[in-house]
Parts: structure tokens; C-alpha cells; sequence
């Protein structure tokens, strides 16, 4: 199995990813590293092999799909098209998700009969395990057929590289009733009553910690709120955790005691931990980093590549879609 | 001033309603509870008034405006009516927020030109203040100028009852951009850009808190989402604070040196101290407290019905709304 990693996009820069790569070599897996001139040496000597892409496209593109026609020479057009062409088996990038999504859709191109590609986010859950929320941003308005697509994809994906047989799904909705909602949840809701997969109802946001379900389905304006206003809050409360701490002495004392439990068990809520997460519905291996990756983050992208790959997933959803076709 | 609280719907039951009327009366306050014949010597004796309802809509009711019509004798439906009949100039209840969203609309009416009422809740932030998201729930699916509106509800429920000065506004969206979003936010963006109303553009769900806007506008599914998962997280990561805490003997220790300063510092994350919240848009104060109020919480409740009635709120939107049309 053959590995091409995006040098670029990440906050930490380049040299996170050629530690990653480093590490992934001295593991014995098949590494390129595509990124400017100016690593080429280092990558050289990393063990990894490298490929020139002299363009980038930034984090801050507004219009994504644009630049991947227009910078045919940036790391993830030149590195997606290597992917497509068969020269590698997994992409993995830290870079624009819209860039990454964009050119996935563009170049690598979805599975027969996927009318959309889904990224799905891991969400940590009270009983130590996770769930995996989608979409998590990659389509802003969705139709209840979208929806119930991306539920087959989850389920694939969780069962062929998760190892979660029969896993359940739930449907993000302002109330637990069949019959709440808007009438994009109301029509997805029947659709995924009426499926084989394993549904097991309506999710209200206040539940998504409590690992009922194993997928939760949702439309990518929610899940990027859902997200994003997560993270909010995580910032918050830590606030007031300092801000408590602060207050007198013997607090300041008792967070030095408590600190180091804190950022153990609160690293759940660290998306970074998680390593990247595939853009389901594509017909290779496409891995989306977090653009704040640290080496043991970006070295996490890879194994999810190498997970997804040997699992045999893009395989089992080419074969589930031809049968629904 | 004359105010009706519905003694029925609270988690901890009438007991609290009636507690908390009773330390309105000896502020000076004229009081009515309406409830079942069973409190009737309970409310006698604390100093407020009595007035008999025989039927109670369950927080639980599926279909509120079905109920409404169903159970003229429930303490919703007449004291609803009571108010409109202006017996009163304000009615206070902790029951179903459906319930009650239905009886405002049917029973006491929107002010002329509102073509929709809204929730507003209050959102803490770092700087110690509050922000107002809306609508909170009351209307799943909404259109663009709806949103608009509910912008100037709040810039005036805002400005009269909290006195902020031309209170800012931003809406929730995936992006700042202003080319970011679903087709409403879209739509809803230009609206609020060419209004006369503080405009400040989109809001990331990861910026909630942050204090950046006096109103947050967002449509009633987002609205609820946000506010459950921020419940959901906070939760959880008590959960995780108590994990870290169990630990060791020293964890242990030191969470009980911080405990006090915790409570205190969180309890800006707990919707019941900020007491009820108005159903902005109807010709009379209508107030939604917390169903798990307990007898402060309910009586600051019953203060924001004074505030919101003071201010001329509901004058001040009928103008408005007058000119608009």
C-alpha cells in the first residue's frame, strides 16, 4: 500500500508532516511527501520519497472548487490526481476542506450511484467509546435522500474499518417524535424507518454524548454548527476553569494537582487526537487531517488512511451502491 | 401591574410557583396563580390571589395547539385568555414551551405586521455579559425575512428591557463570509445588511460566547440544536471533571478546594438563574420559565415579566411594526 501526504496546510508546517512520514517509514509503509522545492532535501532524508508540487492552495480559499481547476500544480490537485491515476493508494491532507472535498469529488471522483461524499467526525461518548457524526460540513443544504445516503456510507465505513457489526444511527432532530422536526428530518426520518439499516430513531442534541448510537446522521449546516459550537463551549468552560483556579491560592494549589487528569480526560474533546477522517463516498482513500495536527495527529491520518484502505471499505460501499442502483 | 403565574408544569411542582409568588407580594407585587382546587388554601395563605383551573396540558403533549383548544379549563388556555382579556398585563408559566408558544399565538395574538413570535434565550460570554440567541425553538423551519425579524424583535426587546443601546446583531452561519451558507442564511445576510439595524455580519457557532454580538439570530431547528448540545457538553464534561476528580486521593481533595468556585463560575452555563424568558412578537407579556425552575429562578421569572412590561417593549415593537407595514 502506497501513502501520498500533503506537505501543505498545516498550522504547524511541513515539518510535522515529514516527522509523520518519518515515523510511518520506520514502520515499514511506502511514504511520498508532495510539497515545495524547499523540502525536498529534508523529506529526502526522512525516508520518504518526495514529489514537487510548486503551487498551494491557501486555508483561507473562498471559492475551493476553483482553485483546484486553476492551481494544477498545488499539492492536493497534482497529489489527488497521482491518487487517481493509481500511483498511490491513500491521500492524506491537513489542508483547505473544501480544497480537499472539492478535488476529492473533481479528480478521485464518487463510488457509482454516491450522489454526495460526507465527512464524518468522531464524537466521544460518556461510556469511553465513540460515535461518528456526519455530515460534518461538507454539504451546507441536504435532501432527505442525502441524508439517508450518508447513513449507508457511516455504516460501512464503521463496520468495515471500525469493526462495529450491525452498528446503530440516529437522526439528529429537535425532538425525539417521529413526527417532529423540519421536513427535511420528517422525510429522512421514513426513509431510514423503512431501510435495512439498523435506525434506531431521532437524536436531540443534548443526548449526542450518551452513546446511543454509533451514527448519528445530520445535514452539513447542522453538523458544522454542532461542531463548532462544541469547540465554543470547550474554549468557555476552560475559561472558567482559569478563571476559578485564579481566585485564591488554595484554588491555584488545587488545579496544579488536578491539571494533569484534566488534560488527559478532556483530551476526548480534542478532535486532533483522532487523527483525520475520511471523505466517504469516494472511490480511493481520502483522508482529511486537522489543519492544527501535531506529528502523533498527522501519524493518527495515516493509520486511518491504512485502516480504511485494508478494510475493504471502498470495495464493500461500490458493491452495497451497485445494488441499490 | 397585575401578573398570573401558572401554578402547574414545574419539575418540583406548584410548591415553587407559590413560593415564589409569595416573596412578589411582599415586594409590593399584585399576584394571581391559577391552578388546581387542591393549592387553592396554599396560595390563599401565601398573599396571592387565587383563580381556579380544573385541567392541566402535560409538558409531554404532542400536539400543543390541539391541547390549547381541547382543555379550555387547563391553567394555560384561560390564563391566556385572562391576559388577553387584560386582567392582567402578564402571564408567567413554567409548563410546556409548545403549549404555551401555541395559546400565545391563538390566544393572545402577534402584534400587528409579527408574522412570527420567537423564543430568545440568553447565551453567557467572556466579557460577563449576556448575549440573546432566537429563536430558541419556536419556529422549526423559517424563511428569510422571518429571520429578519426576529433580528428587530430582539434589537428592541433588547434595547427596552436590558437597555443596550443599538444593540449589535450577527447571524449564525458556517462561515463569515458573506458569501457563506444555506440559501437562508444567503437571503437572510443581505436582508439584515441593507436594514437600519447594527449589523454585524456571521457568526461561527464557535464564537458564541465570545461576546461579539447583543443578539445572535438563527432559525428554530439551529436555535434549539445549539442550545441542546451546549446542555449535552456540559454534561459531559461535568462528567469528565468528576472522572478526573476520582482518580486519586489527591484529585479528590483538591476538587473539594474547588468545588464552591466551580459552581459558582458554571452556574453562568445554567439557563434557570437567567429566569424566564419572553415570547417576543404577542400583544402582551408572555413569560417561559424553566420547567426544572426552582422558587428563585421562578421569581426572576416573574421580574423579567416586570421588565419586559416596564420597558415598553411592547409598545415600542407595535410602532415599529406599524411603520413597516
Amino acid at each position: 500500500m502506497k501513502y501520498i501526504l500533503d506537505a501543505n496546510g498545516l498550522d504547524k508546517g511541513p515539518e510535522v508532516v515529514i516527522a509523520a512520514g518519518k515515523r510511518a517509514v520506520k514502520e515499514g509503509m511506502d511514504i511520498t511527501i508532495i510539497g515545495k522545492e524547499s523540502i525536498r532535501d529534508q523529506v529526502n532524508m526522512s525516508g520518504c520519497k518526495f514529489m514537487l508540487a510548486t503551487e498551494e492552495i491557501s486555508t483561507e480559499e473562498k471559492n475551493p472548487a476553483f482553485a483546484i481547476r486553476k492551481y494544477k500544480d498545488s499539492t492536493i490537485t497534482k497529489g489527488l490526481y497521482a491518487l487517481k491515476n493509481g500511483e498511490f493508494d491513500a491521500f492524506v491532507s491537513g489542508g483547505s476542506t473544501g480544497a480537499v472535498l472539492a478535488g476529492g469529488t473533481l479528480i478521485v471522483g464518487r463510488i457509482p450511484g454516491v450522489k454526495r461524499s460526507a465527512l464524518t467526525i468522531p464524537i466521544p461518548n460518556v461510556n469511553g467509546k465513540l460515535s461518528y457524526l456526519l455530515d460534518a460540513g461538507a454539504n451546507v443544504e441536504c435532501t432527505p435522500d442525502m441524508l439517508y445516503e450518508f447513513a449507508v456510507l457511516a455504516s460501512n465505513y464503521v463496520k468495515s474499518a471500525k469493526g462495529i457489526e450491525n452498528p446503530s444511527v440516529m437522526l439528529i432532530n429537535n425532538g425525539i417524535e417521529e413526527e417532529k422536526g423540519s421536513s427535511l428530518t420528517k422525510e429522512a426520518y421514513q426513509l431510514l424507518k423503512n431501510s435495512n439499516l439498523n435506525f434506531k430513531g431521532n437524536l436531540e442534541g443534548r443526548y449526542i454524548f450518551d452513546g446511543q448510537s454509533d451514527i448519528i446522521v445530520t445535514d452539513g449546516f447542522s453538523g458544522n454548527l454542532i461542531l463548532k459550537c462544541l469547540e465554543g463551549e470547550f474554549i468557555f468552560i476552560n475559561h472558567l476553569i482559569k478563571k476559578s483556579a485564579m481566585e485564591n491560592f488554595f484554588n491555584k494549589i488545587a488545579m496544579l494537582v488536578l491539571k494533569k487528569s484534566f488534560k488527559r480526560n478532556f483530551s476526548v474533546l480534542d478532535s486532533n487526537q483522532y487523527g483525520g477522517v475520511p471523505l466517504l463516498g469516494l472511490k480511493k482513500v481520502v483522508i482529511k487531517a486537522h489543519g492544527s495536527s501535531d506529528e502523533c495527529a498527522f501519524y493518527n491520518s495515516i493509520l486511518a488512511a491504512r485502516d480504511a484502505h485494508e478494510s475493504g471499505m471502498i470495495e464493500s460501499i461500490t458493491n452495497i451502491f451497485a445494488k441499490e442502483a
